[in-house]
């Protein structure tokens, strides 16, 4: 028996069209491509099978990355001593309000009910992890001595928890998974050299894996990492025009070696405080990845991150169809193994292929080879994209979908994903330029950002950080970042006057609404 | 200037001697391998970059393993509500006594002191996760319909925590990274199978990564994980003669599915609760590795888990010897890692080789080759294994030490790592043996726990928790594990008749002192 429909299939969501209702479709999309779900404890999601693998890809590149610029990993304790966490004062005011603290070590049965052991208080109290500045340096006392010792490169994988009050699955959960680099360096300079080459790999990661342009600069100082002397970041562009800060990299100067009394014998004998960074990336960047390139079919995404490259649907009416199709299937399906793809043969009984390819398409699988009867007679493949770059006046179906002769289409499939990869970054490079404007005075800027087609305003800036807040108030905007020199657009270029206070200003800023 | 010699050279630390000291032994290899701290968290622990690398290339095995028997990963929160904790009673009571609960969610700053602020107690307080059972299966119910969605093969990365109360680098932590499987099956006897399965794939990594041999078992009642049914699990030898438990793989049956009320539609369309496994392995197989195989050098590396398989160490006294030395260590380097192998060259100015050795060595490196003029005029190379097998009437040294011409030498570094890895693990069997005695009555048996050489001690059992206790009391003892019949060997096999009740056995435990 072949073809035997499910008499209880799951019904698949629908997809809410991403031009009627953003937010929706942002998570419509992470349901139909099984990415994650909300789970019992406030503000923590859980990261299923299909969102952890691409996470997973995600880490192995970044880590290739760290390792090859001289980084080593280690892991530092979950918890630190309240005592601890406040030794930085501008640190501890920044993150005091998104603190889960641990109290008490212990539960016991009371009239039967399961409760806190009252008796089991700590004598200090505990917080989890917001990011591991002040536990890491607190150790690095113990490992640096003289400038032999230094740099320490060191970067973590590691969960983290911030209390927050509003969430969204992957872009603001209590609890998420990130990397965070902290090293120690002899002197100023080579600290923030190391600041400026850990965005690099963010930018060169953004921009060749995830398939995201971003925009490097610098925030400004209200918008400082807590601690931090200088803030790098990169910027990405989503589908809604809004901002998403991908990544940071922080210049922190002496001030955790000044907290945890970190200091070094120099090259001259004498004793200085250790120069710091820090740097991080997290599961965020999965909701990066969504939204800069799905679409209403689901997930897309860059081949580089596809846990499965090409998925193999095989199409039969009756057993000696099915057992002909398969046998075909599985040759193919072999012949791409062993060009490295990461192939997944959907044999499954009882789904019609238009709904495996309707589930794969909502997973992001970037091919998809269909083989029909007819496909065996005549030799030949059906290669199916995930996407393509639509071209006026051609029926999108149509350019999706190539009939090619079996060879011809086995070699194709990785200068396809080779091409798909290109067109993903091309393409939102391409939609961040339409929706990227120069803007002059606050009334165009009010207009712009009253309209539905607002991104980024390239605008000149000298307001300081009550202005901003001002800003913030009266459009819901912000500096996302002061772009370095190489970053500003042509058109954007020059100095000018503030559109808040008319003083003059050296560059252009970036401001837009951001998540 | 070359050889200059550190001014300031850090003393290493010098290893006690295993035989005098076992414990600091313990300690002393790990703070001389540089592989772990103490933190300033009670019970908490720092991996270091070496020992952490050591964990990664574990993770890089198991998770192949895993993937390769179908378990895909995810990743669950890290808190769990108490009440959610408490729906299983077993289990709660089992972990109530080792529970981190987080009771606020903000910090406040009252007189210039950073304080818990009493306006953020949670309305029900969360646990820091001690193992993840209850907040998975509480996400199972929403994934598990029909016989269908069966089975779900997840595995999780993660960091737990249990407050101990007396911990040990490595071996108990309050906070300790693992891995932990959690599957979901139609029939108790899909689920069985995996329980097994899971538990046949640490078995093939410990005696084949590892180098650890194992027992194979079944716990007794009173040893079983806290909700299971069933515990089996791998028992290894430390060099003390203690058991370490090394890994355990749970039958918890449809326990955690009526907790969490987790029911699917079967093949004849009823509704029946679904059966379950977990099973684990956790950073406490870095100490297995350490105890098992580290000497009086200090850390001994199955080749399969070293970072670094070899070692370069470049001799010479002036500035021409150097160059020409690092310039042949820099092509033997490359020809080397040409061969997949993991290379270092130490050309570290101011360090004397010796020095370099010692540093190594205490590091586990498992080859050396020294390259001095020498070597460069006679066209060979200096390779010193980390470890030899004694060898009757020879000098250990000299074993260990071998020239070879140079084409010879880098031919012979890869089947020297398959013979050390193998050799490792001959020799832990033989210790194993040495150290493992059948044991027909009590007496013998509280005389052979008295001496210094114990080890596992084969005795026929038939008593009650109660008498575990007794036992437990009386000789600081334990039933490692109810072995399953082919591990038995020849000397042990048959039934008898239990060395404390005297009642009749059907076959024989092992008895040990236990980590």
């Amino acid at each position: 028996m072949s073809q035997k429909i499910d008499s209880n299939p799951k019904q698949p969501v629908a997809v809410t069209p991403r031009a009627q209702d953003y937010a929706q479709w942002y998570l419509d999309v992470i349901k139909r491509g099984d990415l994650a779900e909300h789970s019992l404890v406030r503000g923590c999601m859980v990261i299923k099978p299909h969102g952890y693998a691409i996470w997973e890809k995600m880490q192995r590149e970044l880590d290739d990355r760290f390792k090859a610029t001289g980084h080593v990993n280690a892991y530092f304790p979950l918890f630190i001593p309240l005592s601890l966490l406040a030794k930085e004062e501008k640190h501890a005011a920044g993150f005091a309000k998104e603190c889960a603290v641990i109290t008490h070590h212990r539960l016991t049965t009371v009239d039967g009910d399961v409760v806190v052991d009252p008796n089991s208080k700590l004598e200090e109290p505990l917080i989890v992890r917001p990011t591991s500045e002040t536990i890491i340096w607190a150790q690095y006392k113990n490992w640096i001595q003289s400038y032999r010792d230094l740099p320490l490169l060191i970067n973590q994988w590691a969960n983290v928890v911030r209390w927050e009050m509003r969430t969204r699955l992957f872009l603001r959960t209590t609890e998420f998974l990130w990397q965070e680099g902290h090293t120690a360096h002899a002197t100023e300079q080579e600290a923030i050299e190391e600041t400026f080459r850990m965005l690099d790999v963010y930018a060169d990661f953004a921009e060749n894996v995830l398939a995201v342009p971003v925009i490097t600069g610098r925030k400004t100082p209200g918008e400082r990492f807590a601690g931090a002397l200088d803030t790098l970041c990169i910027e990405g562009m989503m589908q809604d025009g809004k901002a998403l800060q991908m990544g940071t990299s922080h210049y922190l100067g002496q001030n955790f070696a000044k907290s945890s009394d970190v200091m070094f014998l120099n090259k001259d004998g004498q004793r200085e405080y250790v120069y710091a960074t820090s740097w991080g990336v997290s599961t965020r960047l999965v909701g990066a990845l969504i939204m800069t390139h799905s679409d209403d079919n689901g997930l897309v995404l860059p081949p580089k991150l596809a846990p499965i490259h090409v998925v193999l649907v095989p199409i039969f009416k009756n057993d000696d169809e099915k057992a002909r199709t398969i046998e075909e299937a599985t040759k193919v399906a072999a012949e791409l193994k062993s060009q490295g793809l990461s192939v997944k043969l959907d044999d499954r009984d009882g789904i019609m292929p238009g709904a495996k390819y309707y589930e794969w398409e909502a997973k992001g699988v970037p091919i998809r080879i269909e083989i029909g009867p007819k496909d065996l007679e005549k030799g030949s493949l059906c290669v199916v994209r995930r996407f393509v770059i639509p071209v006026e006046g051609q029926d999108e179906r149509k350019l999706r979908k190539q009939f090619l002769p079996r060879a011809e289409a086995i070699a194709a499939i990785k200068p396809l994903l080779d091409t798909m990869q290109r067109e993903l970054l091309e393409r939102a490079r391409q939609f961040r330029a339409k929706r990227s404007v120069v803007i002059n005075t606050i009334e165009e800027f009010e207009r712009y950002f009253a309209g539905n087609d607002a991104g980024f305003a390239w605008v000149h800036w000298a307001g300081d950080h009550a202005q901003e807040d001002e800003m913030a108030r009266r459009f819901e905007t912000s500096i996302r970042c002061v772009p370095f020199a190489d970053q500003i657009p042509a058109e954007a270029q020059g100095a000018g006057s503030c559109i808040l206070t008319g003083q003059p200003s050296a560059q252009r800023v970036v401001m837009a609404r951001a998540y």
